[in-house]
């Protein structure tokens, strides 16, 4: 029998999934679930974004554009560097993507050699690695915790940095954890890569849905750093997939040269509406929705705290809280099986997000309203005997 | 410095796009150019499939949908196998992908290990090649020229293969070419790979898209064949991104799992405007433009024929003529260029097709209406002093 490739061995599922299925099963048979288990706003796509796609629709615009996106959005994206961050980043330099997913796709394609190493944070979004590894390149952990915010620091990347290593990947705000790099974290972070001719790319997908303060960009921190963004979240846009990258100068001719061969073009009614992701009146509506995030966040941090779900890394950004459950439970796989089957609560384990005492962290998303996230706390309270 | 990949240097950009960026300078000086270089349906998607997504869209199903794409539309798919073709597909084994060109990423991220040979016909489409080989999958060419009908045999694959291949990828019908395999052939191409425990791969992106006859599907051939197909180019929706691709069962977990990882999930608007493509009033439209295509090959072939562009292949399908043009011109490059700079007309050399004899030809697409084809042919007439 032909068989699969062997990354596929290292290729791991979503273990969330398999509770989503049950709770499916659950919701089915008349079972209240309260979903805290999804990656995902829950608005719809902000009002004159959809108005901008259907007028394209209506007008004709689904033939193929150009790979690297439209230059109008490639323009729109670097104004929106200028304006919101106050950095210069030329239009040239963005590459628009099929989700950050697909920017993430391009970066290891581009850069990632068969073996080479690459140091992510452990806990992190999974999927990093698993494109990287799709790529042949080799996922190295960096184990982070509270004693650094769950970020890795600058002695740990010089320290765990070999010959084999060809470079680092953060996220601020990390997932799961929400935690947040200043901009001299970041320009230290890239000077251990700089200093051993390596690579440093920063995801900053949850730019936009911070509430203490505004997240820096790594592209203040140099022009040879590769800063992943994306439409999802802070505008809401999941299910159109796009996002966009910011490319150092020297790759932009491979990028596209990949993005010609692998993806054709991002899609484009999704770029025709995202032309209206930066109006005045869609930041308008973004904005509200964003103080929506920070009152659940607000809400529900001392509450989960208060149960003894102890949320352990400072919540800046994301709209995730990563709780330290092991008051309550020796095994967070397990808590969150008995959660969703006993109090109807669906929320991310840690073994999703690495292998660094995931039985000790449970993640929650608080992507449904507050009074849907009262009636979950008052089910952990009592599940949990508080 | 630090360098991409290495892999970037067997990844070729299109050529065409060097002659596009030549074109629109001409256009931008004045000059009329007309385009016969383009892969890409000249009409914009039928109205019923804008009116599903402008309806999905105005009612908010703007979220992430599953891995492998809406059940429905899943659902759909294997129906329209069912109806067009009576092959009975299940929908467990249908994935919905970013284009067929996502469908490739997930075939090859799943089955190509590194150093693994694959075999694929020369000319081709060239992403296929460098789709695999970014996955670490070592493209071998099988030359293929007018006296297979430009496509491979059983004897030539036999004789292709050795300990180190992994599998084959026909397309059919075939671009640049047009030309079908007939389900005999496609069968006796399936039992050869099947008794060498190799992965038999079958483009069908331009089905619907044929002439004289339907092309039979691979899916008649075995269940153990992957099919990739697109709603691109008969259901013209390039621009939308959406394809799709049948799995043998064995495999179809590992295409989830990586499903998840690489791209979540396909465009959402996308995926609500194809479930009005396979509706009788979209078929309809299909039809009456399948039937343009027809009349323009009808027109053209001839045509080139008697300026000594001899059209090499029986084009029975897509909407490319493949033409000799070694009467007219010793490198078919240079010609190309020649052809835009003196007649106006846009060309796509063999060059973008692979390294057999690729000076001998050049592709002409018919994706223009009859009256400027019309035109073409005249000045190609008098470039060519006939």
């Amino acid at each position: 029998m032909p068989r699969s490739a062997a990354r596929l061995a290292d290729i791991a599922p979503f273990h969330v999934v398999e509770l989503l299925t049950r709770a499916r099963e659950l919701e089915a048979a008349g079972r209240d679930i309260i979903h805290m288990e999804v990656g995902e706003p829950d608005f719809a796509t902000p009002a004159p974004i959809v108005a901008a796609a259907v007028d394209a629709l209506n007008s004709g615009k689904t033939l193929y554009t150009q790979a690297l996106g439209l230059p109008e959005l490639r323009q729109a994206i670097s104004d929106f560097y200028r304006h919101r961050y106050g950095v210069a980043v030329p239009a040239s330099r963005i590459a628009v993507t099929n989700g950050a997913s697909g920017a993430l796709n391009l970066a290891f394609a581009c850069l990632a050699d068969p073996g080479r190493e690459w140091l992510l944070a452990d806990p992190g979004y999974p999927c990093n690695r698993h494109i990287l590894r799709t790529y042949e390149g080799r996922p190295v952990s960096i184990p982070v915790g509270p004693e650094s915010n769950f970020q890795p620091t600058p002695a740990q990347v010089g320290a765990a940095w070999n010959e084999h290593t060809a470079g680092l990947l953060v996220a601020s705000p990390a997932n799961p954890t929400g935690t947040l790099l200043t901009l001299p974290e970041i320009a230290a972070l890239a000077e251990v890569c700089r200093a051993r001719d390596g690579h440093f790319l920063v995801d900053e997908i949850y730019h936009g849905l911070t509430y203490e303060c505004d997240a820096p960009t790594a592209c203040a921190a140099g022009d040879d750093i590769w800063v992943i963004n994306s439409f999802s979240k802070y505008f809401q846009m999941t299910g159109w997939r796009l996002g966009w990258m910011v490319i150092p100068e020297a790759f932009v001719r491979d990028v596209e040269k990949l993005a010609q061969n692998l993806v054709l073009c991002p899609s484009t009614p999704a770029q025709y509406a995202a032309l209206a992701a930066f109006r005045p009146e869609t930041i308008a509506i973004l904005e509200e929705r964003r103080a929506e995030f920070r009152r659940r966040r607000d809400f529900l941090a001392p509450a989960l705290e208060a149960i003894g779900l102890s949320v352990v890394a400072r919540p800046e950004g994301a709209f995730y809280l990563y709780c330290n459950c092991s008051a309550v439970a020796a095994d967070s796989f397990a808590l969150a099986r008995k959660l969703l089957e006993d109090a109807g609560v669906a929320a991310t384990p840690g073994l999703d997000f690495g292998a660094n005492a995931p039985e000790k962290y449970i993640r929650f998303a608080y992507t449904t309203g507050v009074d849907r996230l009262a009636e979950a706390v008052e089910r952990l309270r009592r599940h949990c005997g508080r």
